[in-house]
């Protein structure tokens, strides 16, 4: 807000006469000029759309190298694929048949919460992770339908159109949203957009699964309870009341809550007995089948359906999935929403794919490439949305699974695709007598995962606004929606990043006895400051419109307050990595505000783009007020008086 | 993104080995706490709503002392008037009276171009003036309506109620946004929200006064060419439409236009003359004066508004102002777009108040106080707005006069607004044949001054994204409406700050030979790396979810990169002023992806709220890999090598 003109004053106002040692004075005003904006975007588009460098090695390759780099860039498997062993091929088998047995009970569980007939949860297991399985990084991942992308799915698309009113039109809405989720992921990874994601903290993340995990888990109610009318909103205060009002108006149906929760506790307990006792520890991954035939058997052999009015799924769709491409309504009325849904759900699915990827690959001590993992998600989505699958990605909870079954790599997840094809094909007629309440209770024993309470404390404790964050996420979701909940979270994070940015951060400098180090004074009591020199550091690493003048401000009022003593002010600008022309304007203004005080200015190991910025604005004017060190200011300045 | 467990891990990995100087660390690890959230927040109400300390001794004062001491806070005047002396008020009546000549047509004008009756705009320069003058802090502010604010709360309120139709409503909500803006104006200063007014850069305003002025101007064209229809629409497009069409229709006047262009040529001309020879430099002060008392007396002599068509202003009311507090929308359907106008206004008038107050301040070598000046200056509006006055300001233009005129204080303020009340009383009866053209040539004249060509190339010189929020304001109050020329100015300004956070800015050091001094190796090519120590610096100096996971990806990367050579990684973090747990996370993934790949991570001098939440995270371990500075790290490592 600083008149213009002190950019230009500069050159005008006279140097200062601060004795110096001219040598490092010279290195600060003279090093080289930083890359451009041009050369910098330049060089962006090059990684962008040159091809890998890695694995070609000096001069110039045959085409075919060429090729090949490309195509293992494209598919790791490629890479990988030729030292893969029998050895990883048995663990792979074994983790892949885990992964079936959970995946399936799953699968049809998470295709009711997004309001889609049983079989398109399997499909969903099948194709996206053959394609995820030759182009994902990850070793670890479990890939399919999860918990909180149907419910987002189902959430947000229900507003549009009614599921039970138009299945058909519902259905085509969803793969519509699955297409346009994956051709964003595609995007993110190849123009490097993977920061977006970065944008949902990691406390907004544990707030948000809290929520979805509690919202998810009250939606089970219309299934444990054998409700027939149900509300479309996923709020918690929504979904009490239309439990309430259905349990006051219709008589309620016992067997379903029986069902539902003696496989629940049947669930935690093998979980339990999993974890206590080595030897039963594939317990926990095959529980839900087991439940599956337990409860299709019981209801099947008792015709507890007619005589007890207990819920089943009927008929699954047998046979594989057919082509869904002319679903698709990519253009008409509905494609700005579906476009609003898809980038959501994209985003949501590459946060949790990402994060469980990472966390995994860290343990076993290698690193995924974040822009690769989004377009194979991508590509998979792409070609599930084609093939009748809805959204998929890595799963939180089976990815623990797979790891813990020792999968060695993503062959796992095609042992699994494959086994669910077999299931589709021959099994589907068994599930006609398979109770609703028991794929809740599915649903339900695997949501405990996703509420952090121990992270949250820790967050708590840690840090206050992060865990305003994560709570912002949690409110969010639990009593307005899915999507307010996020929109919450990532309010708040920005807010963060501009609080942080606006408040005036300057702290006073003293020295180290017989050092050259200088340390903030309160940090470090001991330290001793020089009487006549001021010596404070700027800490924001932006020095720009919105902190620049209260830091103006605070440090001529520092002056003020001890005027008789302050004969000059060393300035370290160390941290300052860019200025913008208010900054520059407000460090001129210092210098002038100081100078009409009879007080000296001097500057202290100005950044890269700082001094560049300082040349262009013609405010290095000789140069004899800027220093390599604090300490060679502070001998500067001492030597003067 | 990083999974929790990275958090509570820490207390179990093993910590680091490096020999280090165990005095300087255990400094670093045990220094004092920082103030808490909750402290902070205690300290800032205190400050609030505590009254100001300076000016009270030591030990407990009469409670008179405390009262006089608020009321001085309150009302500067108390303070400075005791040592006015006459020569001082010399200067102030000739500033005043120079005020005055110019203020009274620019107030008519102004007046006009905010749709309400000319003598709106008298009473606006004589009550707010008034109020400012007993409570502002600024000596050479002359204050009253502005261009760029009557625009505003045209443009804005006719949206709402078409000026023409129904002006008692349209009036009424302009008295009710300048209300409403006062009581903003108010709390802003009470509740230190200054900053608020930092958030328009000066870039922005740069842009926007500049798009303003244009703007202004193509609204001249209507009393200019003497139009008829006219549009509502201040866009450039709407406005080039509507006189064309006007031309097309009606026939146009050129008596208007004859008379309104002499008279921009005289009036600059006069300013002109007057830089050129010190002896006439009155002459620009009083040219706008000058030609609304010939072009009066010229129309009236030759019956030039029957004849040829020459807009005449008419009646101007006599007389005082009236209360207008009755006519306040306060609560009713009007009142949620008055707030929202009201904040808009309030933003720009204290914005263009206080720079203008600032740039003048710097140059006379004192300070003055925002937050007691968004009082002021809401006092003053507040005031206005119940005694029929629309929204008043610090104007640029007439501030400029009022300093070079010698105005030591208020005062003149002060002899401007007596002086315009004079005239209200007794002249306003000779202002019925004042041509309308002749107003619009002074507004005409005035803008220039808002268009500030060479600090726009300046911008452009020193910093791009500067020069594309001056553009964005720019174009978007030119080609689209005046709050959307604001709104992108904004936007753009912040996405700046986001952008800065996300970009990784980390850089790799080196060490001047012979010294303890570490610097970035591509600002100083002379620097040398030491072989078997990466030393990096991290640049931001907020670590947190937008960029932990980059920086912690870039810095293994570097690794990577020279496996063979690199022992260990000395980090600096001495730039990082706050870290949040995503933050904290990357810290300790990176410790542990460098220990999976040997090689050993110190981080050096961790800022105060750094090393604190390392302390609550129980990230230290121990503490052994945590040192002062990058020197002690760089030691240590090449000790344990």
């Amino acid at each position: 807000m600083e008149k213009s003109g002190s950019v230009q004053l500069s050159a005008t106002v006279p140097s200062s006469d601060v004795s110096r040692r001219p040598d490092t004075t010279n290195l600060v005003v003279n090093c080289p000029r930083p890359p451009s904006l041009r050369e910098k975007l330049v060089n962006m588009v090059g990684d962008v759309f040159l091809p890998p460098a890695n694995g070609v090695g000096a001069g110039r390759p045959p085409w075919w190298t060429w090729v090949l780099t490309a195509l293992q860039f494209l598919f790791p498997v490629l890479k990988w694929g030729r030292s893969y062993s029998l050895k990883s091929f048995r663990s792979d088998i074994m983790a892949g048949l885990t992964l079936a047995s959970l995946g399936i009970p799953q699968s049809i569980g998470y295709a009711s919460l997004a309001k889609l007939d049983p079989q398109y949860g399997l499909y969903t297991s099948v194709v996206p992770p053959l394609v995820y399985a030759v182009m994902g990084t990850s070793r670890e991942i479990a890939f399919g339908p999860v918990a909180v992308i149907s419910l987002l799915l189902s959430s947000m698309i229900e507003k549009i159109v009614d599921p039970a009113a138009d299945p058909g039109t519902y259905r085509g809405l969803v793969f519509t949203v699955t297409f346009l989720a994956g051709v964003f992921q595609i995007s993110f990874g190849l123009f490097r957009l993977g920061f977006l994601v970065e944008f949902l903290s990691h406390a907004a993340i544990v707030g948000f699964m809290a929520g979805a995990a509690i919202v998810i888990g009250m939606q089970q109610l219309k299934a444990l309870l054998g409700l027939t009318h149900f509300t479309n909103n996923t709020d918690i205060v929504s979904v009490v009341k239309a439990v309430y009002s259905d349990l006051h108006d219709d008589p309620w149906h016992p067997g379903n809550f029986f069902i539902g929760i003696s496989f629940l506790v049947f669930i935690l307990s093998a979980r339990f007995v999993g974890r206590k006792y080595k030897m039963l520890s594939w317990m926990p991954s095959i529980s839900p089948l087991l439940s599956v035939i337990f409860s299709t058997a019981a209801v099947y052999a008792t015709r507890a359906d007619s005589r007890h009015n207990v819920k089943i799924i009927r008929d699954v769709h047998a046979g594989l999935n057919q082509s869904s491409a002319k679903l698709l309504h990519l253009r008409g009325p509905y494609t700005p929403d579906c476009l609003k849904i898809g980038f959501v759900c994209a985003v949501i699915a590459l946060a949790e794919a990402i994060a469980v990827g990472r966390s995994f690959a860290s343990i076993r001590g290698y690193k995924i490439d974040g822009n690769k993992e989004m377009v194979a998600i991508g590509f998979s989505n792409v070609v599930g949305s084609l093939s009748s699958c809805y959204m998929a990605t890595g799963s939180f909870s089976r990815t623990a699974v797979n790891f813990s079954a020792g999968a060695t790599s993503t062959v796992s997840n095609i042992v699994m695709a494959v086994t669910v094809l077999i299931a589709l094909e021959l099994l589907t007629k068994l599930l006609y007598y398979t109770p609703m309440a028991v794929l809740a209770s599915i649903i339900l024993s695997a949501l405990p995962g996703l509420v952090d309470v121990k992270e949250a404390h820790s967050l708590w404790k840690v840090d206050k606004l992060d865990f305003i964050t994560c709570l912002g996420a949690f409110v969010g979701v639990l009593f307005w929606s899915v999507e307010a909940g996020l929109a919450v979270a990532i309010a708040v994070s920005f807010a963060k990043i501009i609080v942080h940015s606006v408040r005036p951060q300057v702290e006073i400098l003293g020295r180290f006895q017989d050092t050259d180090t200088f340390c903030n004074t309160k940090q470090y009591p001991m330290v001793g400051e020089t009487p006549t020199v001021l010596t404070a550091r700027i800490g924001t690493s932006f020095l720009c419109f919105v902190n620049a003048n209260s830091i103006r401000e605070r440090i001529t009022g520092w002056v003020d307050e001890k005027r008789e003593e302050v004969r000059s002010v060393v300035l370290d600008v160390s941290n300052v990595v860019d200025i913008d022309t208010a900054g520059l304007a407000a460090l001129e203004g210092m210098r002038r505000d100081l100078a009409s005080r009879g007080v000296q200015m001097a500057l202290a190991s100005p950044g890269w783009r700082v001094i560049h910025k300082m040349r262009l604005g013609q405010l290095v004017a000789g140069g004899d007020w800027i220093f390599l060190t604090v300490a060679d200011a502070v001998e500067a300045c001492l030597a003067k008086v």
